[in-house]
Parts: C-alpha cells; structure tokens; sequence
C-alpha cells in the first residue's frame, strides 16, 4: 500500500452532525424566543430525510441536486410539522446552514494536521462544496481541495463518487485511502480499488448506537481508534512497519 | 461591492510559468546530460500550443480532456520538433509535471495570506485539480477549494468556466472577484457579472512585453499593483473608504 492521499467522509467521521445541529439551532430558537421544540430530536429527524433526498437523484427520478437544497427542502418540511411559526426566509436560511458550522470530534484537527505534510487530504463528502468550505474556514480544517458529490455530480455510494475522486488527484484508487466511520462506505470505496481506513464514531447516533461499532475486515485495510492513530499507522506504513 | 470571495487565474497571474518551466527544464536537462536545447525558448514554444490545445476542447471538436493531457501532447510534440532523444516515460512525465513546480511571484503568498481571513480564496485556473492541489503543497497557497476548469468542465474564457466557480462557492457573481494579470479573462468575467480585480505583471512574457501592461478601465473594479496591494485595497473597501 503506497497511499499518497486520504479522502474523508464528513458527516458522522469528521463532525459530530447530531450534538452541533441540535446544539446550533436550541441556541438560534433561544435567542428567537423559540420554545417547545425538542432540538436533539428535531436533528435526528432531519437527518433521518438526508438518505431519502438524495435517493431521488441516485436514481436518477430528480436532476443534480446540491445537498444545501436537500436539506432546505427537509427543512422546510419539519418546519411545518413541528409547526414552528414565525421564522423570516433569512431565519431558516441560517438554520439550513447549521450543516455549515459543525464541530469535529475532539481527535480531528490534530490528526489531519499530523497528516498532512505526507498525504493530499480532501473530504470525499455527499454535501456540496460550499458547505465543505465553509465547514473548513469555521474550523481549520487543512484540505488541500474539495472534492466529493458536487465535484463528481454523483451522491455515495455510487461509485463514480469515488472514482471521480481519484481521477480528480490525478491517483490511481490504490494510491487514494478513503476513510470513513461508516463500513458502508468503506465497502462501497473498496468496490472500486481504493485503499480503506475505519475510525469509530460511537456515539455519532448518540448513546444507543448499535452500527459501525467496530471495522469490518472484509473492506477495512487500516482500523484505527481516531484520526491521530490513523495518523501514526500511516506513518508506520509508510516507514515499512506492520500496523 | 460586498465581495466575499476572490477567485484567481493562475498562469501568469499567481505563478512565473516562463523562469519557472525554464528553469525546472533546464536544471532536469543538466542532470541528464541533455545539452543544445534553450529551454526558455522551449518553454514559450510550449506555453503557444497552449491555447490551441484548449480550444480544440471549447470548440467542441474534442471531448472534455484535462490540461494535463493537454500539456502533455504538446510536450511530446516539441521533444520531437527538437529532436531529444533517450527520454524514458518517466522522464518525459517529470518535465510534464514542471508545470505542478511553477514558483509564485514574489508578492503573491503575503498577499494570499492577508486576504485569507476575510475571503474566500480559489483559483479560477484552466489547470486541473491536481495540478493545482500540488502547486499548491509545494508553495503554501491557502487556497480553500480549488475551482476552474476541471470543477467547470469548460475552458476559460467560456462563460460557464466563471459562472460554474461562483455555483460551486453558494455565491452571486457580484460577491466572487475573479482576479488576474490579463484583461481578457476579466471581460470574459465581467461579462458574467463578477467583480473584478487587476495586477499587472509586466514580464510574464519577458522583458519586452507590450500586451496588458494596465488595466483596462473598462473591465477592472479594482487595479492593484501586486496582490500585497491588492489585499489592502479590498481591507479599504470592506471599511467602506474609497480606493
């Protein structure tokens, strides 16, 4: 393995989606004076409306579309049946960028920082590539490019999100490592010669999480415990060492 | 003018491509042993199948190829006008990628670096993304996504080249600046309706350049002398005093 770039899912393996969004919006709604929404709960349920969304353009039922515009749509239906009145078009367009302004796992910014100087980085994310930038300048995040489903017109699992992604490197996938908290993905990037990395998120579905506890070996080529671990693995790879 | 992001031509522009692909030709050339070819010359008979190449891809009369497949082609045609011979695959790949080595200006990092807190930054450059993800590494540009060509699918000057690069960053054209040292990229994206901003560098093609020497009033929001000044003149504007 001569991996010479490392890819990254975003949403779950980089950021922690469900304690920022829900955390962003309880703070929007109380400095609106909004009361009697459940904001922990609301998050679970936009999210549970990302896999669907975008299910439309998989398959083929709805043109490109970019992730900011699926989420408002999911939005604007939990709006409406949570019932919540009174928001002006500049409220909810802040609410939608929630997505904009996650926080990452506490591990993340070291690891990718310890990476980089040896490895290209970039998320290989289903959001859009104003989203991903964004998210970066609030964060630091040290990507050397986006890329992802905007930059392949193709939303993951498919595989022309990963493929597009190395060609985009100018890499052969054996020399790109997607990484990713979600075996899924994994498999999916496997399917099409990249390298693997696993780290757990398991707490990203919060206290009850019973998936993607563990890598599977079947797709998995490095399991770390965290980005910083990954890091080192890499590093000893690179130095011909086991991991 | 509430300009958010500043979007940048390369060649030219942001890096020296006439000392640097000189410069890094002449110095692989001398560890080969090559001797009688002048690389600065070979460098300028490179860079004028340039455009050429491109439009081939404008016109329609070709698919969609990457400017490093461009590149190459013309480089193996000018090996062959010059007669040089006992190149390997790997070595006429090395001389390819002179063009991922080119050297900034010297004003070109401080004046990224001071506009970065503020602003987006991309290039809006017809390379592709990994000629611009490497570039990038070997010199410190703090680029936060790479846009252009390859992300657009279109050739600059065509419309969609700038009109693509403002979609991907979630922006009206009136809040990117597309910034460069060539007056027609910047009616080309003024027609668009971005922002616009001017720097001259008057030896780009040598020391006998008569060709944009100065903006071109008629185009340019903003005329700088270098990007430090640049960087300044935008502070200026964001405060609201005149430039």
């Amino acid at each position: 393995m001569n991996v010479k770039a490392a890819i990254f899912d975003i949403f779950g393996t980089v950021v922690d989606w469900r304690s920022s969004v829900s955390a962003d919006l309880a703070a929007f709604a109380a400095g609106k004076g909004l009361e009697g929404v459940d904001w922990l709960e609301f998050a679970v349920e936009w999210r549970k409306l990302y896999q669907p969304s975008m299910e439309e353009v998989r398959s083929g039922r709805r043109a490109w579309t970019i992730l900011d515009v699926l989420h408002r749509e999911s939005l604007d239906r939990l709006i409406a049946r949570y019932g919540i009145k009174g928001l002006s078009e500049a409220d909810v367009e802040h609410m939608n960028r929630a997505w904009h302004r996650l926080k990452p796992w506490p591990d993340v910014l070291e690891g990718l920082k310890r990476m980089k100087p040896k490895l290209i980085l970039a998320p290989c994310s289903n959001a859009n590539i104003a989203l991903m930038v964004n998210m970066a300048r609030h964060n630091g995040f040290p990507w050397d490019c986006i890329l992802g489903a905007e930059t392949a017109r193709a939303y993951k699992p498919m595989p022309e999100a990963y493929i597009a992604s190395c060609r985009h490197l100018g890499l052969p996938p054996a020399e790109v490592m997607m990484v990713a908290a979600h075996n899924g993905d994994l498999k999916a990037a496997k399917a099409q010669g990249l390298a693997t990395g696993f780290v757990p998120r398991p707490t990203e579905h919060g206290p009850g999480q019973s998936t993607d506890l563990a890598a599977d070996p079947a797709c998995v080529d490095v399991a770390a415990t965290d980005f910083i671990d990954l890091a080192l693995k890499l590093e000893r790879r690179r130095a011909g060492a086991p991991t």
